[in-house]
């Protein structure tokens, strides 16, 4: 209940620091029979890598997935999947300035409020390493959609906003996403993003940026109202995202400026089955899954470690001016993207099971 | 786990259809010794009780509120606290004809894809009847919230955006928001979204809204990363309200056009104590809250039910065009504002004891 | 999680107090589609209702369960199943003198150190009438274990043991269980246990028990290794009835004095299935259901009010000398078989869909 | 839910199969600031260890334990404390022989049935194996316990019968358990159990036991009532243990012969304080502690794994005989002494916390 493990039925519990021995995680309730190997893992988490793009932080982590256990002879067994990820590159001599400094936006002042100590050491938990743990539970996720669904259900991300500047929909490509270390779904915004991003480092400075996510061929029913629905659990799952700090659903806030009329997803027949004519409501009603895509936006703020001198305090009730230097993102919504994809693919794999507890149905 | 929980320490089960006998909860996990009877919980369901103000559907409710357990001589117990709300006013006649039809933007269609069947009158579970459960809850977590926290914790919403009207903020007023039926905090803006409004009605429509919820002298510390971060329970919160598409901590999707200095809460001391001199994070850091106002926007969805007809199917297959009669909201979010707000004191009490549980200091 | 709630995804959460205006319940999770009312509860809580055999507490309640939500023409919705049991035959007035006092064997001054007050009508939260809510619970579980397995699953429940005095397992018969006020399965036995209740009865004296509860037809793969075992859920459901002392699953502590070849259960092939040669395990093999029956026992103190005077203590730290009058069985283990049937159906009713939504096979 | 994890706040999360590459497990909700290390876990792995004593299995396991995450500079950081233990002497081929048969009395059959496929090797996740795991949670349990209850609370297990032999209560001496390999209080006993002991394992037989646990100086007020008692949670914890059969609290099957007055704990106050002049109760009254000591006791089958062939079937529904060759203990009671020390560990510590979430107050 300290807030480390993330699903009902199909559940993550994740551990490590930035700078400690290790990171890894457990997965409770995995359906057994499925075929599972470090292969499944280790390309999402190398989506995932720093020092992939030029645009993200230079620190270098081989980031390799070990499993430890539920699986026996290539298949999952019912059993706990522990997996662990060993901390390689730590060079804690970057941060050690700053273990008594608390420096803005960053978690440093609350976490030491909470619990009267820290792990200073490259943000210690708060760090964005542990999305690496979630990113590898999201790929365990996504065999268990895979394997209960019988189209299989894909999700993808892109970045579609970075600082004032968003892609044009007209555009909108989920094939570009792969071809930019951008994950941008517009080349011709991607190429521009890059000229911002160049700027902004060259600054010292860092930039927000805007994260959709989509998973096509989720079966209807999934969502358990009134507390745990879909919608509710994504939202969490999403603003839980290090740097988060919005989610929107379908259309999100432009619903305010919506008529009931506009906003009103209409329903027809189509080859004897139901299809909705619009996707106003991002593919949930009633916090239950329509079949529609499901569609997610996040906000991420930007990454709080900058060049520019800011005012804050120290542990000992001084006023200090800190500059945070080291390896960092200029924008921490790049990496967001695989971490948002994870998140989604943990929410709809713990609510297929949820559902098939209770309800017993066969989905389509 | 079918989701009608909510709150790990402090934690209310709902129950209840919008036509049936009764709706009502249990509260598990109350501290004992503290003084309550209906009258503490009586005022807040006036205040989001239908029939109210003209804006807001016509079903009279009398929504008497009873206690059933829990309380001993004017004092919690530490055992379940039960309440109970009789519904009155039933009329399901208002609702027989389209006991087979799905209404759009209603969770008619995902309740019969999750569950197989689904209890029509009203809107069932689905109905923002159930709201008034949380508003109860809420009511008895506000008393935890002012036993445990020396200052007391104030929490106020406000409606600040009607369709594509937003307030002027340089005129926000919280003592405007109990002087107009609208919970709007600029008393201009209030009197154009009356005009709105009637207009919205008389087209048989209906329009968006965005609700702004704020929690003052909240204890730094609350929220428990990774996964149970308060803004990630607040999201979800708020998300699982009837309606809702969006939800903002702080800046919200504003912070996306923002850099690292402009984003920067910088602190400084003053009087002795650390204080923040911006609150774009919106009162909480790294998941955990910081001491500052937690601030929350949440964009809600136009009514669903509308008298121009609208495409869809019914059970059969077959297509169909609805009206949706009945006694309706021209816009849901005006009733959403004392729901935000109970929310918003279940998810701080419930992570008031959480942190107590772990940490055990004494919150300041 | 202040343990008003049981089982995962077939939860009942409980609330009441022996004399307020009610007791009752919520089940969530339940599967939709089930027929249900009253009736199919009733029976349940008549056969565990006070008042019905002469050696069981006179309190006359009529215990008439009422559904307030979760179903809808006779069928289960999926939603939240609240049930309310109004308290009718209350009598403060035999309580009142020994508000300030600690029963011995009671709950009296546990309650007042942990909450540090107490509702001392009754026994407050603490009585056996909390008990009537595990009955209707259970009475919902049957239906689901009945729904979900072909050929029903029969859940039994027997007093075996009063006082010094056991049956005769030569003579053990279900159908007599039924004939007899005690649930005895040996008629002679019952009729000697009148004997000796009716001495205990009349020196003010109480005795205590020992339980058999078994299941038959359960499935097997029913069980959560390692920590949420199918045994160790039912011990913890049994041990955490009022009274109860000890609880064996097969042998029990005979099994100390086995040898390994006395204690394996063999099998071998009968009509192309599966059997097992003898069952000293009770049916659970490495926590989880072999197929074979469930059988448990459960050990039950004597009723703590007498009336020989106790020593003890009140709240205020004076020795005083306490008789417990009022209505209070002899023997608690009486009424205790009824709701041991419950415990027992709510752990498997848990763990059936627990089963069904991590493996989803089908279960014969 | 799928059962690896145990406790709410305080909360185990174990993984790790008996032959797999390692075991390990996270804590999650461990107050911060408390000394810990190694050095704080391993005793108790020692103490546990297979091949210390001549009774237990001739395994040879270093069981050295490490910690990945959750201490910075010696102290818990509030964050989720991983430990891992590689398993170095796997030896997969001893069982290689029996990977499609079901030995009687182990899990082999219901896993199979359950997860349709199983780890053969070494009983996989059903081994005693993963009590190593449990230990060591139970290692940072007692740190917390001490930590936060001033006097500490002393935790003590003991052997009190094998096979038919129980010990002398008269003779019951603490002292005498770390005096021999049996962890048995009466040491006239411990020899006549070595000779015992030596002719059962000369015969390839096994023997059950009994294993008594004693907390002393738990706080009074531990515990949830009404479905989360601590005699509840304790009673799920021990029967979760391998190969647990029964479970006692204070006298057990015993009270069953008792009437109220003798079972009844009378009070009298000494140097101003409560005190029990008797604890038939073990500590524990309407599911909460009353100050006196825990007690609890529990029945341990014989070990399965004997060289008298038994008759059994294997996974292709042929009949065979099985002889469990191997590396066995002949008492599976030895070593589920310091487990059983763990779990009651465990329990206490999360019901330490969870009460001073809900109710707050100061433990004396």
């Amino acid at each position: 209940m300290s807030g480390n493990s993330t699903g009902e039925l199909f559940r993550l519990t994740s551990f490590g620091e930035s700078h400690g021995p290790a990171i890894g995680g457990v997965i409770d309730g995995c359906p057994p029979g499925l075929a599972l190997s470090e292969a499944d893992i280790q390309p999402w988490l190398d989506k995932r890598k720093p020092g992939g793009g030029k645009h993200v932080t230079q620190r270098q982590e081989s980031d390799r997935v070990r499993l430890l256990s539920g699986v026996y002879e290539g298949r999952t067994t019912g059993t706990p999947i522990a997996f662990l990820i060993e901390n390689t590159d730590q060079r804690s001599k970057d941060y050690g300035a700053i273990a008594e400094q608390f420096r803005p936006g960053h978690a440093d002042y609350t976490y030491w409020r909470k619990y009267g100590l820290r792990d200073p050491r490259g943000g210690g938990r708060a760090s964005a390493r542990e999305t690496a743990v979630r990113v590898a539970g999201g790929a365990i996720a996504r065999l268990v959609l895979n394997s209960l669904v019988s189209k299989g259900v894909l999700i993808q991300g892109a970045l579609v906003q970075i600082g004032a500047r968003a892609i044009d929909d007209q555009r909108f490509d989920w094939k570009q996403v792969s071809k930019n270390a951008l994950f941008c779904p517009d080349a011709k915004t991607a190429s521009l993003w890059d000229e911002d991003l160049a700027r902004v480092r060259k600054a010292g400075s860092s930039i927000g940026a805007v994260v959709l996510v989509e998973a096509q061929n989720v079966p209807p029913g999934l969502g358990e109202p009134v507390y745990d629905k879909l919608d509710g659990d994504i939202a969490k799952a999403m603003m839980g995202i290090n740097a988060a700090k919005g989610v929107e659903i379908g259309d999100g806030f432009a619903v305010a400026s919506l008529t009931g009329e506009e906003n009103a997803d209409e329903m027809r027949i189509r080859k004897g089955k139901p299809v909705f004519l619009s996707n106003h409501a991002g593919g949930i009603l009633g916090g239950i899954s329509s079949g529609q895509p499901i569609r997610v936006r996040i906000a991420f703020k930007p990454t709080s470690s900058i060049l520019t001198p800011r005012k804050s305090i120290d542990l000992h009730g001084q006023e200090v001016e800190i500059i945070t230097k080291g390896r960092h993102d200029p924008c921490v919504g790049i990496r967001a993207v695989p971490v948002a994809e994870a998140m989604l693919a943990l929410v709809l794999a713990d609510h297929l099971l949820r559902h098939r507890g209770q309800c017993g149905t066969i989905l389509k």
